[in-house]
């Protein structure tokens, strides 16, 4: 189905931009782990919005409202069902896009899918804001991961012309990617973080947004995880990651770059060090055949610009089909890849999580 | 399971590079379907070793045998089941990379997740080799499509530093396309293709090998199809694009670089052109929100370098626990991407039709 | 997913009988279809406990909050998510139970399946409650079907030795069907009900429990619904109906004493009817090769009695390793079955809808 | 997809009656397992036509190819695939049947679902020659399973009215199901045997079949296995047992006789036996709530009888529109459940190897 994912423990998402609620049904955590519901909510709050200037101004507390599967903070084994409210939306400001369809948003495709019944206020279920529930998932899922020995970590790799300091593959430092947890921009260098801070505020002026790519790691992963062909982890991954709204691009190790090299410069001879088989630069991003070797998982994501920007726009009314110019009202992020970087790490966890409870 | 894709047409492959047989079952295929065997036959022939200088020399005819589901061919409705044999392996090429495991390879893996019992001459099931029954799969559906008046095109778009000629996203040449099917490289641009040509004449010389992006788009694509979130166009293609081995990155529309891009340049908004709405510059690669909007679907799929290259290289004896120096004996394509062209081109079919036959 | 079925239009259950809340998110619904609310209350309320003295005396309101899916009562296409809270439930009743497993229920096996952690208060996950959130997307499914022309009732064909009037399988009365709807005793024959309500009052008193028989009929279906071999009506069904709690057997047409028969009696011979192709026994059920022939579907489900009973019972300690006697405290039914009519309706419509779903 | 089941392991089943081959995938059997290929042989033996008197005369040898997935009689962990050749087969027999469907056969659903093309001679791909490559997954799995501690046996419990001395559903005689397997009427009291051999050859000389009631246990079965609602023991095992040609009914424990007694006679109360914990009558059949409680499973099965009998039939001409009157020439099982059993079995064995490869 469309809104679900995972095999051996399978996430359905639910809900609208401006319905009554979105949420999430998780089938399959294991029984008897702890949740911690405050670490789960400063996690939340990461992806939430309103936090900083450079946010929509959207405000929503996201807090999570469990309904089954957990009692006393900790799973029972059986589904695991939560819910946010929706509250501040302002529906008008969408009023007349039912007609007149946002360019590169799902405005058009929904109607073209479901008819007119789809609800598209504020994107409805195409919304960035289903990327709440999914953190719930991804946000548990982390803490499980945390007591294996698995630290996953994200930062924006490239902002525009901006790049960030690059990652180490085979050796990344953790507490580095945990201190960006707190940051307003999560680069590793202060400059690239200062430089982005600059170009976001310029872009925000100008009624403009830009995109990113976010590069993930995961750390303290088992060597053997994962399955040829159809089902590796890259697969799997990606089909989580292609359900981030704006995702427009995934690749693991040395990415598209790699790609251009040589075999001689790309290839990741083993070595030994101490008992353990290890490569030297990890281009293969800890993933060869689908399946993992025992070094980092390393990952990019493609995350395109905003689409509502406050300048006007070309576009089509569908009932008249006849072109019209168009002006997007409403609050919007001028790089929506910021709040993004705590979903591709949910998403991450998510799916090694699944990984771990095959056989 | 690893092995199988696709929701409404379900593709399970088996075989492993050096065993008796490699294939497929395809369930749900649409009845009533002629396949022209011949057609089937060339296509195969494209992705097939042994065509020119450029190419392993392995020879394999890669002779379809149908087991089941074809009465003179045409599709009876049940399952289509078919082998191609594997003749001429050097097996004992491949005797000590049981200990020794190839760099980049999956036969480090492949021992961490099935144990010793994985049958990895050759590269097993994990093999490139692999492709073969995927192309018989998206051959047929190359066919069907084609007579629901969709076309599907694939060139290189960059080998190395060479960079072919644009791909115009809006309104793709597709006889261009067709004539590439011909071409030793598939590359648009003539100039690009003979510098490439020289380069992997280079490269093979000096026992190395390189990756390459290659491009691919299909036209006649009806709006609509496709699914949000999990299921989308973008989830379930890259599902099946990273199944085929060396794959490490895919990306649709504009890619990465569109990501780097400001809203106001990388929106594509809508334009009646008579009755038909379209976009100028479909930098959405034809999907928005996961769904298909009309416009050509256009991807990249970025393919790493062959991992066997004949120039000695660094690996470890897991018997031994000690470094090892290995030498890979064989015969390999110095640009494994020159042969998966049509294998993108199969699997972007073998998707396409899947959502068509989803209600 | 082990709470989740359907593959057209999937729905996934959640919750336990003394948790926060029941509930259900239905992925795949047709968009643009009104709900009337009220018919899916009276239908909800067949199913609920409380009715009348032969039932549990547990009363549940059962009223059904929608979070996503429904805009002005019509579907929007996105997955429909609904929760029912749980409020009356007595904890304490199932305090002892942790140790001393009642017989036939699941107490014992879910803890070998999940551990400690597992909540099993009123039945956990696996409680009868979780037809709740069943018969809401049955009791959706009903009024679609209606809309296309397909009705379906149940009746309890056999009740210890007491059996009900029998169905005419070519032609059966869908207005006597209605009619049971409202009835204390689902069964056509007004003798049998008698009997089974003077039956079921003495089984009360004893502190007993007896099981049944329950016969479903759907009319209105079209031929060429369904697949062969492994993912036929049946097989749907069937997997459908053994996730009902207590359901120990699944038939269809004359069921198992059709099955020793000899072919001459059981085979259903071909007529036309004006332009239509019928059978005159139906004694397949309206199903052959897994495939519907346009004749109702017939199919009987066979539900044991109620495993909590108040007389005294054999268990063991599991902490001590030790018999022990129980005694189960609490409010129970007779004759479960009386309420899992609707159940059964609710399940058959819902997998008739999921294969109208395909294509 | 329709003619694939199982979710740790996967089986595909491809063919049709007349076409070249029938044969099968298994996707996700465990790596390193020995396959004993002459005891597959012989399993097969059990189910193939020809045997005695009792059977049609059509001879099949059933002979196994392989093509991938086993290196020297060992499963190597990527996808063992198989055909069996078709070859005795007089498909002139069939050539009215595509106008005038045979009673109680698919032929007609058939052409409703699939259309003109699909290919029914023989039955195509809903003939019970299907069940051979069932019976080689099935019967890999028993050997699998054997090495386990896990034995399976089948019997007729019942035929017409002749009916097997019962199980003891507790403590089943293996040794006795055992020898089953030599005889030509697989039932535990020789009378019963006797007297079935008797009724059988009366049915065939006049023209006619029967069907029969079979029942399978299996021993040494771990408790925990399974899941509760609809991914539970009875879903999958009814999901592929419904899925041999000719089954209407899957029960389990003590079935629908079970089903219409009181609650304290049905209840299995637990006791210690030692240190385990038993029930003394087992009328669960070895499942609670979907999980195996550690006793043995026990399901029966009901199959109608064989659709194909000599006398003259009523059916329809589907091209005239008009009835007609029908006699079926060929060669057929008077009583097909008697080559059934191993079917019977082997389900029963994939379903539970399956679950053990759960997590």
């Amino acid at each position: 189905m469309s809104s679900s994912i995972g095999k051996n423990i399978r996430l359905s998402i639910f809900g609208a931009s401006h319905g009554t609620a979105i949420g999430g049904v998780i089938d399959g955590l294991p029984a008897g782990e702890k949740v911690d519901l405050e670490a789960l909510r400063r996690f939340m709050a990461r992806r939430a919005p309103g936090r900083n200037a450079l946010q929509t101004q959207r405000q929503e507390k996201d807090e999570v409202h469990f309904l089954a599967g957990l009692v006393e903070a900790q799973t029972s084994g059986s589904p695991l069902a939560y819910y946010i409210n929706n509250g501040d939306h302002h529906s008008k400001d969408y009023a007349n896009l039912r007609d007149i369809p946002r360019p590169s948003h799902a405005d058009y495709t929904a109607i073209l899918r479901y008819g007119e019944a789809v609800d598209m206020r504020g994107g409805g279920h195409f919304s960035g804001r289903l990327t709440a529930p999914l953190c719930v998932a991804g946000g548990i899922a982390l803490q499980l991961l945390k007591k294996r020995g698995i630290l996953i970590g994200a930062h924006l790799k490239q902002v525009g012309a901006i790049q960030d300091a690059p990652l180490d593959k085979a050796n990344p430092n953790m507490e580095a990617f945990e201190a960006l947890q707190e940051k307003e921009i999560p680069m590793l260098s202060e400059a690239a973080s200062e430089a982005t801070k600059t170009m976001l505020t310029e872009v925000r002026a100008a009624g403009d947004s830009v995109g990113a790519i976010i590069e993930a790691v995961a750390t303290g992963i088992p060597g053997g995880l994962g399955n040829p062909i159809f089902d590796g982890l890259e697969n799997r991954l990606a089909q989580m990651l292609f359900g981030i709204p704006g995702v427009k691009g995934v690749s693991f190790g040395s990415g598209f770059a790699g790609c251009l090299e040589r075999g001689s410069e790309q290839n990741d001879p083993f070595y030994m060090v101490g008992d353990k088989i290890v490569t030297a630069k990890n281009n293969s991003g800890g993933i060869q055949g689908g399946i993992t070797n025992g070094m980092p998982i390393v990952l990019q994501v493609g995350m395109k610009p905003t689409p509502s920007i406050a300048q006007k726009q070309d576009s089509v009314s569908l009932s008249a089909g006849e072109n019209r110019e168009l002006e997007i009202v409403g609050r919007h992020d001028p790089c929506i890849a910021l709040r993004a970087v705590p979903v591709v790490e949910a998403a991450l966890a998510y799916i090694i999580l699944d990984f771990l409870e095959e056989k």
